[in-house]
């Protein structure tokens, strides 16, 4: 039984072209049927020139609208009515379809699944995670990178709970190791936060491994790390600034002399693969966890590819069973006062 | 006229070695007289076995103790009353050298100099500030990376005035731009600390171009990003990271097969330039600001080169006239409350 996934055909940079041309990667991949919305003016035309006449089941929901990455997250969200984000996360709360992909305004992206979905039951905030490369091959979440500032020591813990369900769930870790990440490993070294944080996260029933540090997000000696949304959104665009200067300084390097010319030529296709395993377009974009459904955001640059991976990842999270499972956990520390 | 700098010969993980080498290095390339601080049964063999008959202005300065990496810093300080730290700083404070440098514990040197030297007039709490290589080839300033925890606005303003002194008389940055780091440009986007602290920093002598994000401090769109310390440490060591993995990875790439082999072989300069670039220990190591006094803190995997450069860093803040000028900029603030 195919997997029914919405994608927002107007969010990406290159929208709708990568979004048609990511659904039909994915129809052909993948065990999904794709509802693409966007203006069906626009997308009906584009699509069959796409198609070049192949069936594929890929069907077009109208909206007149769409919220552009320039656009204010609050204001548009308020303003456009019928969007592309709302139309399309209406399909998952009506049960339509399973889960939602967009590589549009991440913030309006946020705002619109909170409000359309709604939270899940006991969960106060949702989380925007994100899955980071380490040195094993082997992925780790990070999160909160952006869906909220200021979150309190009861925010973290439910975000713990989250990046843990959804590592064992959808990732396939066993017993994930959930750290929080700090600025040392005692459990003195933080601030008021995570100090207020720890003794709490220790009495969740997951793999709790402590204090954690950046380093540990790409060694491979945690899971899911948690942090709160300013913090975590800090220390992501600063990666994606370092990986581009790494990037330039090895073509300059490689550049500097004739011998290493002849070097780099020879090893283009190793760069080119190096290069591809820094970009995390390819592992998908960022699961919105907390809402009552599922919603995957992705890089405004995403590519079809990218597009293709976003359908990938919002089909497995929509099979796993996460969100229920995030609900139970909830329930139960509900039961002793966490904060 | 050779500028004075103590030296901790107990600091790095190489210790007294890659000290004592650093120094003989510094003393032939720079106009500096170095103090090495520590046991000197241990130093003095040491040292006459690395001078080899040489004569170079190296001074032993007994401490019969030092602090180690291990050590828990408040209690080390504490303990410790005749460390190689604490010994060397007070020679600072006596005016028998210009600057002091260690590549130790680095909450040990911070707590210490803030004991020793003392704070400036009407700055608060010290900052620690590193240098980060850009796209262009000039560093930026990033600070504080975690000379405190849980920061207000104050000491975010305090540290902007810090950063920019700094770059200005020790980078030679014409009108820096100091940025806060934040989660989007715009003045709406950060958590409750940055939005409190945007309108005074506004208010300021000083070149403040607003909020900046972590992908700027490397793209050369700002020269001084400041933040509070939790945010600055994890952001540095979440960049450390992920040097190391994009390291790990590349080599894996340029291994992947017989062709990038041969490449991977003929451009082993440019990749080992490239690796040097990405070590900032070649920046000498980061200036711990605000105290009444020239304090620099190297990593503790530091060898003689980067020892070399501690030194050199230490030497150039020392002639600049950055202390001085923070103060008068704290003490002209001063006269309209900035809180």
């Amino acid at each position: 039984m195919p997997t029914d996934i919405v994608v927002d055909a107007m969010g990406s940079e290159k929208a709708p072209e990568s979004e048609i041309r990511g659904a039909i990667l994915a129809c052909r991949q993948l065990d999904v049927r794709v509802q693409l919305v966007g203006p069906e003016e626009t997308l009906a035309p584009a699509l069959k020139a796409c198609l070049r006449g192949q069936t594929l089941p890929i069907e077009i929901v109208h909206a007149s609208e769409w919220i552009s990455m320039d656009d204010k997250a609050a204001q548009a969200v308020r303003n456009k009515r019928d969007s592309s984000m709302r139309v399309g996360l209406k399909r998952v709360r009506e049960g339509k379809a399973a889960g939602f992909f967009t590589a549009g305004n991440t913030g309006a992206a946020m705002a619109t699944a909170k409000m359309v979905l709604g939270m899940l039951s006991g969960v106060h905030r949702p989380a925007l995670a994100t899955i980071l490369p380490t040195v094993t091959g082997f992925p780790s979440l990070l999160l909160d990178v952006g869906a909220n500032v200021d979150s309190d020591p009861e925010n973290l813990v439910q975000f713990a709970i989250m990046g843990h369900m959804y590592a064992q769930n959808v990732l396939q870790v066993t017993n994930p190791r959930v750290g929080l990440l700090s600025i040392g490993e005692e459990d003195s070294k933080g601030n008021s936060l995570t100090r207020d944080t720890l003794p709490l996260m220790r009495q969740l029933p997951i793999n709790f491994i402590g204090n954690v540090e950046g380093r540990d997000l790409f060694n491979a000696d945690c899971d899911v790390a948690v942090c709160d949304g300013f913090v975590g959104n800090v220390a992501l665009k600063t990666v994606e600034g370092a990986a581009k200067l790494f990037s330039v300084m090895l073509r300059q390097s490689l550049k500097s002399t004739v011998t290493s010319q002849v070097g780099a030529l020879l090893s283009r296709r190793a760069f080119a693969e190096f290069k591809k395993s820094l970009d995390y377009s390819e592992y998908g974009g960022a699961p919105l966890l907390g809402v009552q459904g599922v919603c995957i955001v992705g890089h405004g640059s995403s590519n079809e590819r990218a597009i293709m991976n976003g359908i990938r990842v919002a089909a497995e999270f929509a099979q796993a069973e996460v969100n229920s499972g995030i609900e139970a956990v909830v329930r139960a520390g509900a039961t002793t006062p966490v904060s």
